[in-house]
């Protein structure tokens, strides 16, 4: 269906502005060459390439219009295309010629790249031609390659480029030829997911069902040959293509067991988002029950067992991967921006498959909390890793958190995650709204125009709303086509009591899979909502052992998290007593705008004069204190400093 | 000062006929490849060897009279010098000639793998010739000469052996002419200390000075020249000895400054307290001040900021080493059993520079908890890792917990812990007293008999007790000498409320630096002395973020532990309220006897149907249970389980 979104948030334009204005230029200066700063590894490991970022001289290299060596990760071309797919979303909102013009260019570069078969990859032309899908469990040839197949179908929507498209189609046919179970084809799959998702949307683009399948292969494939990447490393027999890689379990690469047959979400967590995605994608494209079946059982474990508060996912620095059910540790996870991003991803190929507000919900968790984290307010820094706990000196000092950064870096040795929130951010307008065949979601309450007018609708829907500052959002609704529009407004999951009215008449809101569905008939009509945005309270599963006897708080979709800025250092001998009201005030000037709240709380202090590290509890007093918390997302702004999200609670008085 | 002890207490003499009868023929036939045994490496780690042992087949080869390579670490025959250390001091307390045939054939095939200037090394020997003293950051070569010269020097006095002293002062020797500032001579280090006890050790017994003076060379120039290893390594160009020791930082090795300028406790922690160890040595045989104060800044840190109320040390799995203050995870530390064993030997050596019960405190909880945990009841079952919480499912699937093993292994890819608890055990009547020039320390409360006639002195003292079970114990001391007899017995630091008599007469305690000291006259007296050993609990100085609202038990020197196979699963949810009653209970039937703990409690449950993973407060309750606790010391003998040591608290009842 075509209909078309318009932003007109001010939260959101002013990211999306930041995008255009700030991360794209400065992103390009970055793939240039040509930023003076400083990329750090993201981790403490000697083998990450942290020197510059080459990306874009490895494309002219290949393209034989410079002479050199390739330089950065085997992946490194991503970065291009990801910058490309992010370029491409802004020129739909803001339209900017010479940003064209060197979009333009880049395709030209990435099409004089590409070899006469119509293999992709920098690398493997420059270093090892030999050595082309000789090791796909460590090469990410075909994930560089969907990154591109992304790209290109973004860049040719946006700019109607033909010579992008034309680029793509090249790749993804020599693709389609060179996989699958054919005679003389290769029967294996990449270590890393993303293909699928590109050979899906050039299959939405064009029709070309030949995309939809090779895509529906590499799926299915999955799993079905556990020892098939060990088997081409030993006939390769040469040198790793990123050392360790090989030491991974095969669950890393989510190749454990054929995919319809996982159950939990294992691994490297944006790969197993971005082959959920994919899958979830296919299921709704075909109708599938039992692809759709799989989707439902990785979605329900992360969603119930292996979720952060703040959306986040990967609770293990050790292949940046899942652990175990209710294992979420606070201060030693992962939490890749990226794979917030997927799962956001995910989350909206789910909405395709059905309308159930959950995946609406832990979308916006993750985009107001992970994903918006990932970079600084001035748009050019950025998180790989989202503590939900941060001491600096633990940090500096412990290995074990060396990859817990907390002071964003310019820029990192693996600079997949900053592309990656800002294709996502300059796309928002997808993820708004999702239209099925006959009904329309409501997934998020943000300022917008959704125009649709396709197979015989004529529908405007204009939302309007100060979210999340305020939890009232109002739509008007102007429905020309004949039948009545079936509307489902998102009632979030944090919402304990919301109303409703319809043309100024209170409605009775009965949630159908946690939407509020309106039958809005021909005609203009007004659509008031309300949720209560009051700040909460939220405990865990208590099976999750680290948050025992700890409270977060959130307000709307923003978790709240303490900075040592606020409130002094040792985070942790903060207490938020049970019964502290929870006090929310708009600050316009601080963070570029954010709503804190304060409590009435008390601190652990230390009446022990001895210096023992152990002693009876008559050595440690409270005292009174103010908490003062702001959301998680505009953590690390001031300066280095503690950060919390989990509080510790006490019993006791707590009212100012 | 000569004397002797004789231990004759009921607790300590089962784990002394343990090692005599079990873990030193049990360890003979695993370094000689004849024990039908699993060997697991300690932590995930590819390069760690673990098909066997060799250690002894290693000897053989060096010696000619066997064929072959060698095999396993680097320092691989330090198992074999910790072997025959414990092996003497077994036959001090239980004489078997033919332990000592053995033994004299040990030392006779040590000797025959010596090289004829000295030399004494059979990874090098077999090997690497070239490589001698060529990479000395990795070679362990001085440490492995350090632990010859312990277990020969304990060999000689145990049995008498002039072979193996012969075989020590020819490599003694050796080391003392190869290494130093003069001319022709290296002016380095080992990375690992150990040569400096060694060489303390030999000094003592022989008296030669120049022992002593290279052993203050080596503490002397550590650190001095921080680029010496890694110049050493260049120079040197070949492959490492230890794949990925030389990522480490130089505090790894305490090599980032001169020793004296250290003040804090840094990067391995075996290294460090070895380091200590021969430093207190020094310092208390040449009365110097500086090094003493060294030694007390090094201790002052550890105690009140980096150890673990088990007395466990090294907060991280990375270079097992010591991270900064304060940071102290339950259940990812390292608190390596050799650590705990090391720390021992260091407090005993400070105890030679001052009389301060706070070293014996130490030594007291490091021995009753970390070291006694790091072998099963069976004594055929040994931890590396010794964790304060424990949950198997964890340690299976979450790489970074991959080093907290929750069954003792049968033995290790890396071997040093099962000999080092060994030859502690086998010796401890060596610190169960410490005889000062004019005073005699109590400082273990262990059945035993001093006997000391020396310098005009005629001394017994005969300790009687059923300690830890009970808190009394009684001194039948027998003063023949002429002088007033200081006696000090030490005042443990948990103790709130002791009592003494002195011959049936109540005496007033005055603590002395921790001691309560008694002027003994002459003749024939009778000390009382009793503690009270109730259970109590303890909270960490509030720094420690990990242990906030959480308490620990302990009774006596033992600290407690909760294991699931008394209390359920999930002891994150156990909640031990403020008020309860901590009962104690004498079980002679379990776990070889303890002292069960029982107290009433509450368990958190979920109330929650909806599976959401956080959730408001009212979907979280509470129901009475039965909280047991066993000696830390105690755990992991009855199967696979969690443990947990640190149980969070709640406000509220806990009466029965």
């Amino acid at each position: 269906m075509n209909y078309e979104v318009t932003i007109s948030d001010d939260f959101w334009n002013r990211y999306r502005g930041l995008v255009k204005h700030r991360m794209i230029p400065y992103q390009w200066d970055v793939l240039n060459d040509a930023a003076d700063i400083t990329i750090e590894k993201e981790r403490d490991d000697a083998s990450i390439p942290n020197e510059k970022s080459h990306a874009i001289e490895n494309f002219k290299i290949a393209a034989k219009r410079a002479q050199g060596e390739h330089y950065g990760w085997v992946f490194q071309d991503s970065d291009v295309y990801k910058w490309l797919e992010a370029a491409a979303y802004t020129l739909c909102y803001e339209w900017d010629a010479k940003l064209k013009e060197t979009a333009d260019e880049v395709v030209d570069l990435i099409s004089a790249a590409q070899e006469e078969d119509g293999y992709l990859n920098t690398y493997f032309s420059i270093m090892e031609p030999g050595r082309r899908y000789k090791r796909l469990g460590e090469s990410h040839e075909l994930y560089c390659a969907g990154h591109f197949l992304e790209a290109a179908v973004a860049y040719h929507q946006a700019a109607g480029s033909d010579k992008v498209l034309e680029t793509a189609v090249k790749l993804a046919d020599h693709i389609c030829s060179t996989f699958g179970e054919g005679n003389g084809q290769i029967r294996g799959v990449d270590g890393h997911e993303e293909i699928e998702i590109g050979l899906m949307r050039l299959y939405h683009l064009t029709g070309n069902e030949k995309y939809m399948d090779t895509a529906s292969f590499f799926l299915r494939e999955r799993g079905k040959d556990p020892g098939f990447f060990m088997r081409q490393n030993r006939e390769d027999g040469g040198r790793p293509l990123i050392a360790g890689l090989d030491r991974f379990p095969l669950k890393y690469y989510q190749m454990h067991r054929p995919v319809l047959e996982q159950d939990t979400a294992e691994g490297h967590a944006v790969r197993l988002v971005y082959l959920s995605t994919a899958l979830a994608d296919l299921a709704a494209e075909t109708g599938n029950e039992e692809l759709a079946g799989t989707c439902r059982k990785i979605w329900r474990n992360i969603v119930d067992k292996r979720m952060y508060i703040t959306g986040g996912i990967g609770s293990t620095v050790h292949g940046e991967s899942f652990t175990l059910d209710h294992d979420l540790p606070n201060d030693t996870m992962y939490c890749e921006t990226c794979a917030s991003v997927g799962l956001i991803f995910f989350a909206r190929q789910m909405l395709m498959i059905e309308a159930s507000s959950e995946y609406a919900d832990v979308m916006e968790r993750a985009l107001y909390n992970t994903v918006l984290a990932g970079a600084a307010l001035d748009g050019r820094h950025f998180f790989y890793v989202n503590p939900l706990e941060a001491v600096p000196d633990k940090s500096a000092k412990d290995p074990g958190k060396s990859h817990v950064k907390t002071v964003r870096p310019q820029w990192l040795g693996c600079a997949c995650c900053p592309p990656n929130l800002a294709r996502l951010i300059a796309s928002l307008d997808k993820y708004i709204y999702t239209v099925r065949k006959d009904e329309i979601l409501v997934n998020l309450f943000i300022g917008s125009e959704l125009k649709l007018r396709d197979a015989g609708k004529d529908i405007v829907i204009r939302q309007e709303c100060r979210y999340p500052r305020s939890g009232t959002i109002l739509f008007y609704v102007t429905n020309k086509g004949g039948d009545v529009l079936d509307l489902k407004i998102r009632i979030a999951s944090w919402s304990t009591v919301h109303t409703g009215a319809v043309d100024n008449v209170e409605a009775e809101i009965c949630a159908q899979k946690g939407y509020w569905k309106i039958g809005v008939p021909a005609g203009e009509h007004t659509i008031a909502f309300n949720m209560d945005i009051d700040p909460k309270r939220w405990y865990s599963d208590p099976r999750v052992s680290e948050n025992i006897g700890k409270a977060a708080i959130a307000r709307g979709p923003f978790v709240y998290c303490a900075e040592s800025i606020d409130n002094g250092k040792d985070l942790h001998c903060l207490l938020l007593p049970k019964n502290a009201e929870l006090d929310h005030e708009w600050r316009e000037e601080l963070l570029e705008g954010v709503g804190i709240i304060k409590a009435r709380g008390k601190r652990l202090i230390d009446a022990d004069s001895s210096g023992a590290l152990y002693r009876g509890s008559k050595d440690l007093r409270t005292e009174e204190c103010e908490i003062t918390m702001i959301p998680y997302y505009a953590w690390a702004n001031r300066g280095e400093n503690e950060m919390r999200v989990w509080l510790n609670e006490t019993e006791g008085e707590g009212k100012p």
